[in-house]
C-alpha cells in the first residue's frame, strides 16, 4: 500500500525536478462558487505522469541498458522527459493509437521509440519481452508503489498552494481515471481530508467496472480519451489503495468531454487532451452536482492534444 | 499622469470582475535561474485588457445606446467581454488584420462587430464617427488614464502573489508594446522597485520610434505580432509615463516571436498569440541577456492564437 507519508517523501525527492504546477481559480459556471483547477497540463512533459517518473528514476538503480516503459504517449513521455534530465537511456514502447503530438513530445526528448501494437496492453507484452531480454529496469504507468507515490505529490503541492494563496481547502476532488495510478495516489494523499472523485469516460469505465466486481476486471475500451485514460484494466494496488478511499465514479460521454475542452480553451485559453478535461466534464456536464457551498477542485491532468483536432 | 495609488484604486475595483491570474516559476534556459511568468493569456477574454475595460466601465457612465471602441481584436475582446458581464451594449470596430479567433471571440460574447479598414487606425476613425453620431461611449484602447490604470492592475497582483507564494521579488519585468497602455500601467505601479524593459517586434516599434525622436511618431508596421502590437504610433499619456520609467526598448524579430510561441507550447503546453509570446522572446532569443541572479519576469499577454496556425 501507499499512505501519506509515502507521497510526503516522494514529494521532498522529486521536489526540484518537477514543475509547481499553478493553480486557477474561477467560477464554473459563471456566477458560481468558485472551483479550484490545478494546471497538471502545464507540468514538464505536459502531463502530471513527470512525478511517478522521476520519483521511480530516484530512487530505483538503473543498469546501464536503462529504463523502459510501455505507455499509451503521456506516460512515455514523462519517462523519456524524466530520463533524459537524469542521463538514462530510455526505450519507450507505445501502441499506434497514441497522438502524433504524443510520439513527437516522446522523440523530442531524445529517447528509443517502438511503436507496435494496437492498444495499451499490446505495447506493454513488447516492453515485457525487452526488459526479460535486457535487464532494463521497467517503470510501469500505474501498477507499482513508486509510480503512484509520485503522482500523489500533486495532491500535497496543492493543498499547499491552497495555504499560501490564502484560498479555501477543498471538499471534494474529481480526478480521471486509467489504469489508476494518478487518483491512487491522491486518495492516498487526501484520504480522510477531502472526499476523492473519479471520473470515467463511459467508453474507458476501468474503475467503475471493478469497483462492480469487487477486483479489477477488463473493460471495454473505447472512448475519444482511450490513448491517455484507455487501461483496460485498473491496477491492482491502485484498486487496494481506492476501494474505500474514492468516494465514486461519475461517467462522462466523449461529448462531455469535448465540450470541456472546448470550455477551456474558449473561456480560459487553455488546452486540455481529452483525458485532461474528463473531469471538468464530470461538472459542466452536470454528471456531478457539487452541494450548496462545496468547495471543489478539478485536477486537469493532461495538456498533450492535438492543436489541430481542436482547433 | 497615472500613479501607483491610481493603479491600487484601479485593482481594487475591477477585483471581483477580473481573474485573478497564475504564476509559473520555470527555469529559462533549462538550469538557469527560475522567472516568473505572469500567465495573463489565461484572464477573461484571453489577454490583460479585460481590466482596463472593466474599469472603463466600472468608473465611467454609459450611455443607453452603450459603449464603443476600435480595437485590433484584444481590447475590442475585453469590451465586448466586460460589456455583456455587466449588461451594457457594446459596439466593436475590427480593422480586416484582425485574426478569425479573435473576431469568433469578439461575436461570442455578443457584441455588435464591424470588420472594416486596412488596420487599427482605419477602425478607430470609424468608431470616431460612431461615437460622434451616437454618443456611445468611446473606450480608447491605450490613451486614456482608466485603460491604463486597469492595465497596471496585473502588476500589483504579480507583486501580491509572489508574495503569497514566498518567491522573490522581482529585478525585472519584460513587457510588450503595443500602444503603450500595458506597459504604462506596469511601469506606473512598479517605477522605482522593478525595472520595466519595453520589448517590441522590429516591424512594430512604436515605442522605440518614440524614444528616439523624443516624442510619439509613426512607425511603420509589418510584424507577425500586428494585430496586438500594432499600433502605428504610441499613446501621448503612455509616451509621458514610460519616458522616465521605462528603462529601455529590447527589439526582436519575427522569427524569435514564433519561436518563443513554439517554446511556450512546446516546454508548457501553453498557448500564446504571437504578441503574447514578444516578451519572451527577448529572453529566449538572447535579445536580452539578464546579469548573473537578476530576478526576472515575464508578462505573458495574451493567448488568443489561431490554434490551426501554432499547430
Amino acid at each position: 500500500m501507499v499512505n501519506r507519508h509515502d507521497i510526503e517523501t516522494a514529494y521532498a525527492r522529486i521536489a526540484e525536478h518537477v514543475r509547481r504546477t499553478p493553480l486557477l481559480e474561477s467560477a464554473l459556471p459563471a456566477g458560481g462558487a468558485p472551483i479550484s483547477l490545478k494546471l497538471e497540463s502545464l507540468q514538464h512533459s505536459g502531463s502530471f505522469k513527470a512525478r511517478g517518473a522521476f520519483h521511480n528514476l530516484l530512487t530505483r538503480r538503473a543498469p546501464p541498458v536503462g529504463c523502459a516503459t510501455a505507455s499509451g504517449g503521456n506516460h512515455g513521455a514523462a519517462v523519456a522527459y524524466a530520463a533524459s534530465r537524469l542521463g538514462i537511456p530510455a526505450k519507450i514502447f507505445v501502441p499506434s493509437i497514441s497522438s502524433p503530438a504524443k510520439i513527437a513530445k516522446i522523440r523530442s526528448y531524445g529517447a528509443d521509440i517502438h511503436i507496435e501494437g494496437a492498444d495499451y496492453f499490446d505495447a506493454q507484452a513488447l516492453c515485457d519481452a525487452h526488459v526479460a531480454a535486457t535487464g532494463a529496469l521497467k517503470i510501469h504507468p500505474y501498477d507499482t508503489p513508486e509510480t503512484i507515490a509520485g503522482q500523489g505529490a500533486v495532491a500535497l503541492e496543492w493543498e499547499e498552494d491552497l495555504a499560501r494563496l490564502g484560498l479555501a481547502r477543498l471538499d471534494t476532488v474529481l480526478v480521471a481515471v486509467g489504469g489508476g495510478g494518478l487518483i491512487s495516489g491522491v486518495a492516498a494523499a487526501l484520504a480522510g481530508r477531502v472526499r476523492v472523485i473519479a471520473v470515467e469516460p463511459e467508453g474507458a469505465a476501468s474503475m467503475a467496472a471493478a469497483f462492480a466486481a469487487g477486483r479489477p476486471v477488463e473493460a471495454p475500451i473505447r472512448s475519444i480519451a482511450a490513448d491517455s485514460l484507455g487501461a483496460r484494466q485498473i491496477g491492482a494496488l491502485p484498486f487496494e489503495i481506492c476501494r474505500d478511499r474514492v468516494e465514486r465514479v461519475v461517467l462522462v460521454d466523449d461529448d462531455a468531454i469535448r465540450a470541456a475542452q472546448r470550455r477551456l480553451w474558449q473561456d480560459f485559453n487553455l488546452v486540455a487532451e481529452p483525458g485532461g478535461a474528463t473531469a471538468l466534464a464530470a461538472l459542466a456536464s452536470g454528471a456531478y452536482i457539487p452541494a450548496a457551498g462545496e468547495r471543489l477542485g478539478v485536477l486537469v491532468c493532461g495538456g498533450n492534444a492535438d492543436l489541430a483536432a481542436l482547433s
